[in-house]
């Protein structure tokens, strides 16, 4: 892996206990609701580098042309993945079973998505198959569907996936498009319980340096640790995430987009996510939020009126810690401010909102870009 | 059908048009109300006699040892499969993969269940490959469920199994025990529009000698030309076919269980399957019989007494011709006779009763021959 670009990333670096903490921080805000609470994640890694030391993080750019590369992290209801524990050996199964498969080593793998406790996994998974961990992933944030990457929008195919879960069991899919694929590995989520393991996009080096979302574990802990230091130092956590995330070239735009309590909950375990709707008061009468979800955040209305919508965040956060409520966390009563930031450029355009904008949820509204909707342009 | 053994068959035998016929007659009796309406593949074989020839079918006992051997059929709800048309390479696409995955050619293939259009499908897969077919099966009948299967009961592992559907999807099943993998390969089923083609239990020929249930196609022939040959020569098609199958060594027990009208019928298409309960009314007010139905014709009441239970065969047929009306194709005030006969006695010991007896099924109810529920034990 000689001969690096100075992208934002030495060509190695390590994630230790602090790092891991804080991209378990910034991992949750960029998975806007979605991707499953890090929690779990973030202890199995905290005992993994007590056992083995850091994980090992490699700059996309990094990638040799030639390298096998691949995305994985866990497909489910992020309700389900907060209850049901893994058995340990998913990813690893499931990698070494595409390894004999495509009848070659994988040198590395990335997130599937940034967001949530699929940021973390795959540390996990890379670490269990002494690999490196690609600074980079394929959504730069969380979406519900396999087919709302970033690999999906360059017309990459998802197959072959592998699927593992707790029970042993382990699929193979080969669909002739990504959606099928995704209807297939649902259904499938759902027969595992709820929730499993898959590897999906096996990439070359060349791809994956053409299509990755770049920089977005490095960025994740970037923001995680904002938060983290301003709430050592007694400054707004939130405003220190804002600019952490504005200086990235990822999110550009970052900002509050409502302060309130939590006065209405809706949230069901259908169709294998977790889809529902949560409203927002204002204190003393400042008006309300309403945002509906499906695992992500998916669109906020401010006072009826469209505030953020998909690709763009929204994370609804402790108005205290700035820690982030993913949709499987949320209560009636708790205090919160709902933060908001602009999608990845990648994830804006107009191959992109086809894939993975509001008409892909079922929205009747154009996407508007959130720092149009909010007025941030001159940020 | 020409130099048919005593005992089954000599080692090699043609199914041309008349033969395959019978065989689509035969095993929709034999699929006890399921395995799927023969009717479209008796078309499409016809359609293979007239362009490649006849069909080649081997003797189970002519198997080398080390062949390899794969059971194969279609998986899904038999009321969706008489209306979702195959793209006709679901077969060759499953078995070709199989073949990549285990490193070798597949040298016959055979029903994974004689019942319905089941018991025909594999004849045009082993065409496709240019291979034969093996005069065997792997229930003996048709049943709903994938480890409802004498090669489970034998403790063989279905996996890997290879599941494709009409849009090109494929999928490789590799799961822990059959339960599991039967679970997966029924959402699986759903995800594929309902109707799946499924290779699965790739066997040894050592093994397939060991364990499949031996001259199930010609002993479905054999049922099917009885009723045919009766038909034509104004004979009683019920007792000729009831003669063909006692003088079997897998149907040893075989008559009619009631004869009248359909008056009610109940079935809904869920959870992958055909399910509900037909009522038959004897003419001029001579009782009534019950029958449950998964796919199959799982239990009888005549007069709310028990008369026939899985994994016993019971078959609703038309009463005047002897054809066999499928769970799917059972409609009001169809004038019919249930025929019965005693399953094979491979699926009759303590063991197999636990992997497709009335326990199996959710039954209260012990295992008790259809032999001594009708007093048959005599003739």
């Amino acid at each position: 892996m000689a001969g690096l670009a100075p992208a934002r990333l030495d060509e190695r670096a390590r994630i230790g206990a602090t790092a891991l903490g804080d991209l378990a921080r910034g991992a949750a805000f960029l998975g806007s609701g979605g991707g499953g609470d890090p929690y779990h994640n973030r202890l199995l890694g905290e005992a993994m580098i007590a056992r083995r030391g850091p994980f090992e993080l490699i700059a996309l750019d990094a990638l040799a042309d030639d390298a096998l590369v691949v995305p994985c992290g866990w497909i489910g209801a992020p309700t389900v993945s907060v209850e049901k524990l893994p058995n340990g050996n998913e990813a690893l199964r499931g990698l070494r079973r595409l390894e004999e498969l495509l009848g070659r080593r994988i040198d590395a793998v990335l997130p599937i998505e940034i967001g949530g406790g699929n940021g973390l996994a795959p540390l996990i998974a890379a670490a269990q198959l002494g690999i490196p961990v690609v600074d980079a992933d394929g959504m730069g944030r969380a979406f519900p569907e396999s087919q709302m990457s970033i690999f999906s929008i360059a017309g990459l195919s998802a197959c072959p996936s592998v699927m593992t879960d707790a029970s042993g069991a382990l699929v193979i899919i080969e669909a002739a498009d990504n959606h099928t694929h995704e209807r297939l590995a649902r259904q499938l989520s759902i027969a595992m319980g709820g929730d499993a393991h898959m590897t999906e996009y096996p990439l070359t080096g060349r791809l994956a340096k053409a299509h990755a979302i770049p920089g977005s574990i490095s960025t994740a802990i970037a923001a995680g640790a904002a938060i983290r230091q301003a709430r050592a130092a007694g400054e707004d956590p939130f405003e220190a995430l804002f600019a952490a995330l504005r200086a990235s070239p990822l999110y550009r735009f970052a900002g509050a987009l409502f302060d309130g309590k939590i006065t209405d909950l809706e949230r069901e375990t259908t169709r294998g996510f977790a889809i529902g709707r949560v409203t927002i008061e204002g204190f003393m009468g400042a008006g309300r939020l309403d945002i509906e979800f499906q695992n992500e955040n998916l669109v906020a209305r401010r006072d009826g009126k469209i505030c953020a919508m998909v690709p763009d965040l929204i994370t609804i956060m402790d108005r205290e810690t700035a820690e982030t409520i993913t949709t499987d966390r949320l209560k009636y009563g708790q205090r919160v401010k709902v933060a908001g930031a602009a999608a990845p450029p990648m994830l804006r355009d107009a191959k992109a909102l086809w894939m993975v904008g509001p008409s892909a949820f079922g929205l009747a509204e154009a996407f508007v870009p959130i720092e149009k909707l909010n007025g941030w342009e001159d940020l």
